[in-house]
């Protein structure tokens, strides 16, 4: 079975754009979507996508690009967040053996993550949901709020524990004019994160705490010495003990190369399958004559044993994610 | 012959710092630093480490993590960058088979880079420099000023062209919370820097403008195929003709396996040798027995051709730095 952790539900029908568009006008209309627009929506995208790269099934959130916590209020975010997570719960009913839900979080500049709860409590326990994106800057790219592992996070973390879902940790757009959103913010998102880690005792306070960092651990990966050296000078303890039993990178890079650096620094216990489709990148590679984001066929190219293939394709998301599993 | 292109003067003697901390306190002391003193602190470390390694000359720089453009005023930072150049001048005096000064830049948040002109034309007209460390985010983590393909710019590339020097984008450390100096600042603004240049038209407007993207490149080229694919989307150029005749990525990246990424999908003529040392990673990896930041050995042990490895040891930094060519 292969499962693909990290997929957004970029093809909404346009009535969801219609409704933001309203909300943030202040005007309040109706949200009219049919199950069957939502499976066209579907059909033509993300299942067509599945069946023709021989995927299972994919863990399914929002469009991340457009949670846009740095824009309206809290109410704002809370209204247009519910309304999202409905949408994915409605697409994941209607296909339950192709998408599993992952909830977007009510996040909002300078207000506290326990705020959050609420949404995440619903999504989980009332909806089925399996885990969470948490943007760790929801000032879209100022990185005004504190870093992922102040103390000003905990209550949220302590939910996610007892929940047991996994968060993994993804920005929204930056209206910041120096970040592009796919191409710096993202990334530079997962870097940042992933030091944060590294700098700190989080994983002592939260020994079941799980992220998942996702676009390949940014730049991590490749800069897996300097990682390590940082740790090491700083007197931090061994990443297998650090951060290697909490963190995990999915696999949404977009060439070999990248992919086999990834499975050659990173234990296969730590890497997650994900293309992230429909996504930030949609054409073909012209040096390939196969999609940018077709990331299985990467996988299937590498030298990597089949044992440790199986691992990322499946036995890693059953272990992050085992709310799945229970399913 | 072995040139290093990307070294700081991390080892400086004690008064240079005392000289700062006066500085911020408001106070005027003069630097007293002995040619015996610079000597010591060179022969003990970066010269030592040359001798160990068997490279020949680097191009050396104020330390980047003290260029601190976002503490105190222009004034401040105009003062400190010249005493900071004019060490980094009698270094490269006394030892001038093994350094090149490469200069630091008088930035500051708000303050139009045309303002750096006239300090990096002392330094090279005057004092022999062949380049300088511009830094995309004077603001230290909060990326208050315009991208780097702003026309705000401008003004100082076309002096950068007129002198016919390179720039390498090198932000300093970060008061951003969020935001690890060597760690998250240093590598996001390497990835931030090259997707700015790559939506933009930059180079059709400099043609001659370079820029060395330090730290193996930050995230780029482990993400090369999301780079190319997302520059597809938005139909630009192939990047052989976007940026690559103006791009230049340094190897500091410091374990075989990112080394080997970079030389595999980077055309060598857009790779320079660097190890930045003695900087931010200073131990022994565990795996290898051997220093982290040793690049040498990597490229030594990679797969590439020797005329390839001759351009990044050699002659890419003779085209790159032209300056140091016509000494």
């Amino acid at each position: 079975m292969i499962v693909d952790i990290h997929g957004h539900y970029t093809t909404a029908p346009e009535q969801l754009g219609l409704w933001r568009k309203a909300q943030l006008a202040g005007k309040r209309v109706d949200l009219r979507i049919s199950d069957d627009e939502i499976r066209e929506s579907l059909e033509k995208n993300q299942l067509r996508i599945q069946k023709e790269r021989g995927t299972d099934v994919t863990f399914f959130s929002p469009r991340a690009s457009a949670m846009e916590h740095h824009v309206g209020d809290a109410k704002v975010s809370a209204d247009w967040t519910r309304l999202c997570n409905d949408l994915i719960h409605r697409c994941c009913s209607l296909y339950p053996d192709k998408f599993v839900a992952v909830a977007q979080l009510p996040q909002s500049p300078g207000a506290a993550p326990k705020d959050s709860i609420p949404e995440l409590e619903r999504c989980v326990k009332e909806l089925g949901f399996i885990g969470c994106n948490l943007n760790p800057d929801p000032s879209g790219g100022h990185w005004k709020d504190p870093p992922l592992t102040d103390t000003w996070w905990y209550p949220l973390y302590e939910k996610l524990v007892e929940l047991d879902v996994p968060a993994m940790v993804h920005v929204s757009s930056s209206c910041n004019p120096n970040f592009h959103a796919t191409g710096a913010h993202y990334i530079n998102a997962d870097t940042t994160a992933f030091m944060q880690f590294i700098t700190s005792d989080i994983f002592k306070d939260f020994p079941a705490l799980r992220f998942v960092i996702p676009h390949g651990g940014g730049a991590v990966p490749y800069h897996w010495g300097r990682y390590r050296g940082l740790a090491q000078d700083m007197k931090r303890p061994p990443f297998k003990e650090l951060v290697l039993q909490n963190v995990f990178f999915d696999t949404c890079v977009y060439h070999q190369a990248g992919i086999d650096l990834l499975l050659r620094v990173i234990p296969p216990e730590n890497i997650l399958f994900a293309a992230e489709v429909v996504g930030a990148v949609r054409g073909i590679d012209p040096e390939t004559g196969n999609y940018y984001d077709d990331t299985r066929r990467y996988i299937d190219n590498s030298a990597l044993a089949a044992a440790d293939k199986k691992k990322i394709f499946e036995d890693n998301a059953r272990r992050v994610y085992p709310r799945w599993k229970r399913k």
